[in-house]
């Protein structure tokens, strides 16, 4: 019984276990993995973990969990709202594996459906804001706040370090913001431009749209003023009042930057939900993060791709500005589906009700003696009750809705869709009031007001009825290539099952309808299980402290770095500021460094693709009195678990140097070995890699920093607490993606000590496998003991492309005709493919895998025999659409079943992709990022 | 705000109405419904429904009524047991679109997915049972037993009228088999056989195995024993017990009959869930109801497609002896795919510790000095505890576990997958006795055990890690095509919106996990909610008395007849047996008359499709004093709102007779016209047609039926409770499919009078503006007042046929190259196609069928005009599948993109059959009903 769970995890039964071993040439898992990890860091204890229990005995203890959650009444506002999610949408999207065990659309081809689901979102984000181009997306909005002020200071022409943020900015927004800063230099002005003037110079202003107070006032003039001194302006605004209140765009502003978690995203605790930014025409290229964009395919037909991605971190890697990588891509499509189901009219109509129930709040307050300030506000009011303030939230609460407790004297209160009379009645009752009964019209000027139309394309006009929207969905749905599909064997990804027990609990409403300032009482439920999986995280790991606060692996790594800065500067060594990172290493891991306030110094790696240890010695010694930290993989980012780690851990300890052993492949580790106890200081873990959380088509994802106990004081700080020196907040929220935490907490509980052990060993059999299956087909590079590799294994296709021009991109699209997602291309190793089976998948699919790629190698060869020419063969022209097959000419030389079903195809259940090779440089050139005219697709 | 729900329920916008008004040629709904429906029905008030609240509301306010239901452990037994739905299949099938929104597979092109899953549960049942053929599927145990006691007698050489039946059958089978026996002349004889001898002559007999109170017995004698006298055997098996049982097939059983509910189909307080029936090699043309099989397509591949079609009711008629309909293939779905995930091993470990735990329970007990009975037994026992068994029930269920009240005496408990020691220390406290906790081993012996090996097909044994069974529900999803892909078309079928909202509560534990029998107290919510549903129906209809209890509308039918005749047969006049029933009737009303006992007098119709009330008033001359009933369906099978409906009425009543209108059409009357108040008697509801029940892919389906006052007294009786004189079970539960009551209790709420109207209008609009658009193209036959349609119409292919040879079914085949599903072929009349859009489809929608079929009449002229060959054209081709696309040759006339891509359609959207157009007769005259052999699709 307690296998059970593992056992429908793990994809290969013990029948194919067996002929998997076989092949590989080792009598059991254990033996291989004796062989495979080095016995210096191997761990052979049993993790302390409660014995797992069963899928429905799991849930029956997670619902006991939720049950100490109190799902209250929210009118706490601050960013964070109540909202209706579509159910069509909940049912479609939230929880449709189509949706959710989609990888990021990196392969544009086979991810047109959540592309233009994206370019939606973009598009809806840019008209409201009235700004030229919105990206897709944001983490939260104290991130995008805080990634604004850093294209600011890019972008600024002043040389002054100062950014200014009002007063009335969201408080956590202004603990990001600061936290971000620091390390960077730039001092942050926190001012109450009402009554404070703006300093002579500074490089950018940070506004609030509607402020936390509720004023929605006209900053117009302060836009210019920012101006006139070289500043940029960012406005954090909130989308729904921006259907009615004049945009930023329209006032000048550089920037807007936010949340969109109140068009249909449940609050979550915090998260996940998906933050925006969107810049005026001229910046757009400095936008961090992802954008989409419209190019074109090899056809010449319209189609989506991600744009720019030189200017990204993976690519930039040291010289990057920012380190974002995972968005929230799942919550960005919901959100932008929100938009297109409610449609312009919808939304001014729940904005204009949630704006009319504020102004009834408020009047009736007045009517009641209490003072309000006279203010113009969208939904959000704040009451002056001298000294009572704390006694009318409480009161409140006890009548079940949550107030927010400004200070002793003031009491904030936000509408929303939700919002009902019985809940105003509430509140009128906590303040004493008897409130007022006659509806009162609403109170914004018409200098306030928007005039221009919103959401003028037709896809926000066209699927208003639920069944267009499903349609719409599964539309979308369909053309996508997701986990639910066949393998996608990506490596560094680890695309393992998102099983349904595990993901069930997210939508459960003592999860989702949780404000993350709710009041600690109404929290039980949700602390005990995120210190549960901390401490399993913990233990896992081997690191004496986890904090589950940043919301993405890049956060986590910026979370670890800060760590090591503040606990180098709480010891007087402050000056510490080199982080070593090998020339394989995860872009992110530089720019994470960069953000962090340190100089990166690269590590070359040797023949064997370990760090070159040599080459390690040197830089320690040139950076001896600097070095602040080295940041490793492990096992490698080729695949290895490299011998050296134990020696080069005790190499930067014995410079002072802090170790930070980067989680994304510890799926080759659980069970088997411990960072935590082999030399790291510290890790992130990524969640959404190791632990399940799906990876929603490109995020949420989430990523939990572990640390040894000198580095649990430096853990992230609390966005909504006081400030505590060298605790900076990461995220906006003090638990970051509360909402998906149940995903890694089922899994943890149902899989217990032998099943992650026992996962782990699988996922090594199976690369194993894989590099057995095909290394004679493929070199395959890089090996560590016995010639094994750990969890992935990299496929060198540089011989092959170099004898007969065929690339890795190539191959990669042409195993969509063969009902695959490429492995992961050009990382670490350009013209290389990297392939990470996972565990999950069973031996049938695994050689479906292997038998593609083996026929693919002899399609190489047709090639390289001059059968085929170089620039029209079936790699050249991949992948195959169905409207190719169905062309009335057929120019190739090759026939179309050659094309489109290649040996071994599910003839029935073949997946055709929509759209042809997409060209990416094109749609670059020719930058369009917001949903094209229908007119556009006209062939 | 409350009409926000009927906004998203209704496709067409105000805009659209607009636009299609002004095609149709009237000024406004209202004007429209002035001039269709005849005034003499119209009726002119506001339904008295609570006013609509929207979808949050709405399930707020369900949520309410679903916590006055309590969850307790169930151990009733009875056929119905607690057990665990995989999350991977709730998720997948239960609560995803692609298989909830499915029609039935008439159209096998596009049905590939469900039938190979339905192929696959008569498969599991075939094995399990040892059974040559097995069908799929029926709507409960009792009725398929009732259905095996009407197959044993045509079987049958005996001419005996007697069915014996062993005593210890489960009461509810006993209640449904007397009841369905009583109109037939059947004589049903109740004998307890390890005491009583069977009778001498008898041409049927029913097995329970194993019995309800438990015990396994050898039937093996009495088999014999029937066998010699030439009676039919019906074992009515446990399927999981026959994991470890030896099956009815090999003690010689002719037919198996019983229900599939705890192979991971929620209880939902009685249903609904899959009843199966399986038979002897040389019964299977005899089967009942669906038969899956496999038959070729037109390239020579397998293809499955429904089985001997000409064998039911449809086609059959009045000579048809079963009027199963409506079958329960979501839930078959479910069932198979069980089986499918959990595999032989899975299956028989399942079995097995439920088995050792009624085990453990039994010698707990008898440890304790408790009296059970000496005999073999799987997973039920019966304690004799004399005088104490109300109190031993009342403790148990203090504790939170149902037992079953046997009698004074005797307590009898079942064990299950959920069953845990918990449970079994409940009930030994409730028993006052302390239980052992020494594990007890398996009691079974040898004689009873199977030694054969089950479910041997690879299907069963391949897909047992998660990953891969997600795959597998989604390859098969997207072989078919449902709603969520567009228009279902069909005449007469009424293929609406299923709001997700509607759907949700159905997965709520409140409402899933129910046992049928469950003390009242513990159903309170689910009786309100139900009682409140039959309210608004009588409301909507105009009927004094609803029951829900028939579970599809055959059911309804039948219930509505037996109504009829124990009205008659009350008021001394027991000699009227006459049914007038149209010739343009559905084939299930003559099926249902014939099965109520009645004989069938077939009413001509006139050349507008009307009744001919001449030759009714001729009928009703002729059958004066013997006249029962009519059953007329309004508006008619054709469509059309008959003005003689009143008359028609009017002349049943004054010979005595009864008037049944059918109200499979009763989308074209809510708020404009109620049957119980233009003359009628009784009506079923289809609550899978008008409110909202998503057919399936071929069930479940709801048919309420209802009465006037007059009829009340003889509504269904409770199949749970005591026999009443006149008040059959119709159903095996007092509330048939209660579990999915909530979908129309939701709809009814969401829309309120104002909503159904307008959607009612909306329906009628839509027909009118298909028929405006298309009546150029292809004649519309019928139509009523001012030359309107009522909610659907018939285009009439037949001038076409004739002239080209391109028939109904080339039309409908090629609608699927245009992405539809066809229209309803050849009903009511041979030759055409009955288009019904309802009020759900938006005007995009309407468009894009009615330029699909503008196209196709293009097509059709090509082929007049000698262009294409009448044999090789797209049509006669049709459909196309990717397959053809990518052949290498291309033999046909016509270009490959006018095959694939006809004008119009969405080229990357494009929906692709599986397979070619598939060959039923070499299926029926090849019969093979279970899962063939993977060397079967090898090409």
């Amino acid at each position: 019984m307690t296998t059970e769970f593992a056992d429908r995890h793990i994809g290969p039964g013990r029948d194919d276990e067996r002929r998997m071993l076989a092949t590989v040439g080792h009598a059991s898992i254990d033996e291989l993995m004796d062989a495979a990890i080095p016995e210096v860091i191997r761990w052979h204890g049993r993790l302390d973990l409660p014995e797992p229990t069963g899928e429905h005995e799991t849930l029956t203890e997670l619902r006991a969990l939720a049950a100490r959650n109190s799902v209250a009444v929210s009118m706490i506002g601050l960013g964070y709202h109540g909202t209706y999610t579509p159910a069509v949408i909940r049912r479609n999207v939230l929880e449709n594996p189509a949706w959710y065990t989609a990888y990021t659309p990196y392969q544009p081809e086979i991810s047109q459906g959540r592309l233009e689901a994206l370019l939606n979102f973009q598009t809806m984000v840019s008209d409201l804001t009235g700004l030229a181009t919105a990206n897709a997306s944001m983490l939260d909005e104290g991130t995008a706040a805080a990634e604004a002020m850093t294209l600011a200071r890019r972008a600024s022409k002043s040389s002054s370090p100062v950014y200014v943020v009002d007063a009335d900015a969201l408080p956590q927004t202004i603990a990001v913001i600061t936290g971000r800063a620091e390390p960077l230099g730039i001092e942050v002005r926190v001012l109450d431009l009402t009554v404070q003037a703006l300093p002579a110079e500074f490089f950018g202003l940070h506004l609030q749209y509607p402020g936390a107070s509720g004023a929605v006032r006209d900053h117009t003039a302060l836009v210019a003023a920012a101006h006139e001194v070289g500043a940029l302006v960012t406005v954090a605004a909130d989308l729904l009042a921006l259907t009615l209140l004049r945009p930023p765009g329209r006032i000048g502003a550089d920037i807007a930057a936010g949340t969109t978690q109140r068009f249909g995203v449940p609050m979550g605790f915090g998260g996940p939900h998906a933050g925006y930014l969107a810049v005026r025409a001229g910046l757009e290229r400095m936008l961090p993060g992802r954008l989409v964009g419209v190019s074109r395919d090899s056809a010449g037909d319209p189609a989506y791709r991600l744009a720019l991605q030189t200017r990204e971190q993976h690519i930039r890697r040291e010289k990057a500005t920012s380190n974002i990588c995972t968005a929230q891509v799942l919550l960005a499509v919901m959100a932008g589906m929100y938009a297109v189901y409610h449609g312009p009219d919808g939304l001014r109509a729940i904005a204009t009700r949630t704006h009319e129930r504020a102004v009834r709040l408020a009047a009736g307050l007045r009517a009641g003696g209490v003072d309000i300030a006279d203010v113009p506000f969208f939904d959000t009011v704040t009451a002056t009750v001298p000294g009572r303030a704390a006694q009318v939230v409480a009161d409140a609460a006890a009548r079940g809705v949550n107030l927010r407790l400004v200070d002793d004297d003031r009491v904030g209160m936000s509408c929303d869709e939700t919002t009902t009379p019985g809940h105003l009645a509430a509140v009128w009752a906590a303040f004493g009031v008897d409130g007022v009964d006659d509806t009162v019209t609403a109170m914004l000027s018409d200098g306030l007001r928007r005039t221009d139309d919103i959401l003028t394309h037709p896809v926000f006009r066209s699927h208003h009825c639920e069944t267009a929207m499903l349609r719409y969905l599964r539309r979308l749905a369909d053309f996508d290539y997701a986990l639910d599909r066949g393998m996608i064997p990506l490596g560094s990804c680890t695309m393992k099952l998102n099983a349904t027990t595990e993901m069930e609990p997210v939508s459960w409403a003592e999860f989702a309808h949780i404000h993350p300032f709710a009041p600690a009482g109404q929290t039980v439920g949700y602390r005990e299980m995120i210190g549960q999986l901390e401490g399993w995280l913990a233990e896992v790991t081997g690191y004496d402290a986890v904090s589950v606060q940043p919301n993405a692996g890049s956060q986590g790594e910026l979370a670890g770095l800060l760590a090591i800065r503040a606990y180098h500067r709480d010891r007087g060594e402050g000056h510490r500021d080199v982080c070593l990172i090998p020339s394989s290493a995860h872009g992110t891991n530089a720019a994470s460094a960069v953000m962090a306030g340190m100089r990166v110094v690269v590590v070359g790696c040797d023949d064997d693709g370990n760090v070159d240890l040599v080459d390690l010695d040197a830089e320690i010694d040139r950076h001896r009195d600097a070095l602040a930290a080295i940041m490793v993989t492990y096992p490698s980012t080729h695949g290895v678990y490299e011998t050296g780690i134990a020696s080069l851990c005790a190499k930067v300890h014995d410079a002072g140097g802090q170790v930070y052993v980067d989680g994304a492949n510890l799926n080759a580790l659980v069970g088997f070995a411990k960072p935590g106890r082999f030399g790291a200081d510290v890790s992130h873990l990524n969640l959404h890699k190791t632990f399940c959380i799906p990876h929603g088509g490109g995020g949420p994802g989430v990523g939990p920093v572990a640390v040894r106990a000198h580095l649990a004081p430096f853990l992230p700080g609390d966005p909504g607490g006081a400030p505590v020196d060298g605790r900076a907040a990461i995220s906006a929220a003090r638990y970051g993606s509360a909402g998906i935490l149940p995903i890694p907490w089922v899994y943890l509980r149902m899989m217990g000590a032998d099943g992650l052990a026992r996962a782990t060993g699988v996922a090594v059999l199976a690369a194993n496998y894989v590099a057995a299956r095909l290394r004679e087909h493929f070199p395959v590079l890089y090996a560590g003991n016995k010639g094994l590799v750990a969890h992935e294994c990299i496929l060198d296709l540089r011989p092959v492309t170099k004898a007969t021009g065929v690339s890795v991109d190539d191959v990669a699209k042409r195993l969509i005709d063969y009902g695959f997602h490429a492995p992961t291309m050009s990382f670490p190793v350009a013209g290389t493919l990297m392939v990470e089976p996972t565990e999950s998948e069973d031996l049938a699919e695994l050689d479906r895998f292997c038998d593609a790629m083996i026929a693919i190698r002899a399609e190489i060869d047709e090639v390289a025999a001059g059968r085929w020419p170089a620039g029209d063969n079936p790699l050249a022209n991949a992948p195959h659409t169905a409207a190719m097959m169905a062309g009335d000419e057929w120019p190739h030389p090759y026939p179309r079943s050659v094309a489109g079903y290649p040996g071994g195809v599910d003839r029935a259940g073949k997946y055709w992709p929509p759209v042809r090779r997409v060209d990416g440089g094109y749609g670059d050139r020719n930058l369009v990022c917001s949903c094209p005219s229908p007119q556009a697709y006209e062939s």
